[in-house]
């Protein structure tokens, strides 16, 4: 017997990359977690089943969060003003060494995943820190609610802080360990986290690459992130023509999954390795603004096929709200074409699909509520005046722009309601 | 007999543009609305004055918002993938028509005024429209409220959508009709407000610079807002040098309250003239980027003396929460150094003064907690990990990055507990 429940509402999704779907006080039919269909009228096979009625509210799929710095999180929303090597070195870096105390682990980052789970991150591609029993917390901790995530022990044995450097070998076995005993994970599963090529040797980065091909994992890092890091891939790696390709003959492409999160400042030979692999580039809007490096080509990168998401980046990113990135990847769009009228202004739409069945097909059907998709949806209110009404669509606008925790009525996971 | 309270708590506040004052556990004496100190301990001349304690919350100026359009609060949040043009044409002119309404003026203004208070702005500089009845209705629920707010009737002649294009005479008969009735305003003062020089007649411009002069008033005004605007003004006015001059030559510096929104692509007359009169340059980060016309230079200005206060410019942004405007003016001074390298990067510093101490001085001694200023202030809080407590400071930081009204505990204005 499969399980059914029915949903009444407005639905809005992305159906495709420009195109919202919307509809107007319809029926989701979600089967054994799956959306079965939607409908003006409850179909006749489906009566008796009862309707939980959402009313003027708005049914979307939940968001995917493809780049962002759980141990960071005690850090968001501070010292916004800092400059990327101060930010690092005074704050952010001292923030990561904390994390080789395990209640501090503990309690940041049980207060990192209630707010994913306030704010409807349901996929997260995650950093943890070089510490393999605290990024093995926070995985365990994101299984716990359900949450799908890939979460990373970093890598980092060259040009960092003494208190996060690691030695080759011990990173490379303390990855293993880290591998084999979360590989197994249902939802919450370890990746590859090389910090950037910066940090890391070409020794670690092939060795990370045997380890990619034995556990079939994939990698995330930060790739193209600025102009200084461009040069410096190149000047520490000049058998590579592009940072993107540090990674290829490293062996990190195998597995198919890929995360390069910012990706500003690609050359053409990262934009075809990295759409030959079919990765993932991730804009992180606020971050990229903080740590002043210069705005992602969106529109241009994905024009050519790059599969782009959003990413909230914290703590360079103030907040885990990946919605808020929605609408802030739109704004950093207009001042792109502002300042370089090539690039094109980013719709809504556009910046939504982002976040939600681009970013969502990292983790599988999610992202969007079509039938054969997961039902990991929120829904969404209070956010009309009731003197001027707004369509199902204006309401989800209306949220990415300025709502907040307290606008999310209800939030389903696989079709179980959580939160 | 005075009216003396005392409240404890920590307290934070400009002192000057670039340095934040800073008092921990500390007691705020306020008599007669106004604060009177800040102490260690309570002095013995207030033994007996009950304290109200605040803990570990943060005492701050509440905030003035020094250019919007109450009227566009229906929009906030929505279209704003829309460019200028289309922006106006389609969506804010239309909603500006419907201010002929009195039923829709009336529900409108009462959800933006309280919106206000809930976002502890208690000084505000707002454009109505060009309707008399419905602008009165805005500037009476505005004083009832007890905000300090300068509002003006729109005046526009030309170049302007038919419904909402005034004939000369009519447009000035209404203006003055307006003055006649508030300038006896406590809080709510009328300003004259034509909307820019392109929608303006000469002739409208001077005649409202004869009322300027006969009742003493200030003028509000979109001022050098783009490229396109200041062209514009210098071909429709082709005897004035620059956008400000066209003010200062129809009599409307006078009263020397002026405040020019915007103020993008000043030239050095724009600037020598707007110095002059002791006017405010209003810069509304998220209205500049939605609308992209380029992002003010900050930095400079101020350092040549320039009064900058901050503006939410609903609904070109999106929010009235000034405080969240703090701290993207920090973002905006990184892209514009990032893409002008000769500007500064603005500090948290200088944004909180720019919507504190500097906005608060065009209404009196307000947006400070030192000794003589008015006690219009608000208590926030929960903003903090109980593992990583912050500083009052960083509180605030947070606060303006990510908070909400929620992160408002209490409300003073002129020493009243309110909202």
């Amino acid at each position: 017997m499969s399980e059914i429940s029915i949903y009444r509402g407005n639905i809005v999704f992305s159906e495709t990359e420009k195109k919202l779907a919307e509809y107007r006080d319809s029926y989701i039919v979600v089967e054994d977690g799956i959306v079965e269909g939607i409908y003006e009228r409850v179909p006749d096979r489906y009566a008796g089943v009862p309707v939980a009625d959402f009313g003027s509210d708005v049914i979307i799929p939940a968001f995917s969060d493809l780049h962002t710095h759980a141990p960071q999180y005690p850090q968001r929303g501070l010292k916004t003003d800092a400059l990327l090597k101060e930010w690092l070195d005074k704050y952010t870096f001292p923030l990561e060494g904390r994390f080789s105390d395990p209640a501090f682990a503990e309690a940041a980052y049980d207060a990192f995943v209630d707010d994913l789970v306030a704010n409807g991150t349901f996929h997260v591609v995650t950093f943890g820190t070089i510490h393999e029993q605290a990024t093995g917390m926070l995985i365990e901790k994101l299984e716990k609610k359900g949450i799908y995530a890939y979460v990373g022990k970093v890598n980092m044995d060259e040009n960092s802080p003494a208190y996060l450097c690691e030695r080759t070998e011990e990173s490379l076995l303390s990855t293993e360990r880290f591998l084999e005993k979360y590989c197994g994970s249902r939802r919450a599963k370890p990746i590859l986290t090389p910090r950037f090529a910066p940090t890391c040797s070409k020794k670690l980065l092939f060795g990370l690459g045997k380890l990619a091909k034995k556990y079939d994992v994939g990698t995330q890092t930060h790739l193209v992130e600025s102009r200084w890091e461009a040069e410096e891939a190149k000047r520490l790696f000049p058998d590579c023509g592009c940072d993107t390709e540090i990674y290829e003959k490293a062996g990190l492409f195998e597995s198919g999954l890929f995360v390069g999160a910012h990706f500003i400042f690609p050359s053409e030979e990262d934009i075809r390795l990295l759409s030959m692999c079919g990765g993932y580039a991730v804009q992180c809007p606020d971050a990229t603004v903080n740590v002043i490096a210069g705005i992602m080509p969106t529109a241009s990168l994905s024009a050519r096929g790059i599969k782009i998401g959003l990413g909230s980046d914290v703590a360079a990113g103030q907040d885990v709200r990946v919605y808020s990135q929605v609408a802030k990847s739109v704004q950093l769009s207009k001042i792109k074409s502002f300042y370089e009228p090539e690039n094109q202004v980013v719709t809504f739409a556009q910046a939504f699909f982002m976040a939600t069945k681009q970013g969502g097909s990292l983790f599988g059907k999610t992202g969007s509520l079509a039938p054969g998709y997961a039902f990991d949806a929120l829904v969404i209110g209070g956010l009309s005046d009731p003197f001027m009404p707004l369509s199902p669509v204006e309401t989800v606008e209306r949220f990415c722009c300025k709502g907040g925790p307290n606008n999310i009525r209800a939030r389903f996971l696989g079709g179980k309601k959580i939160g």
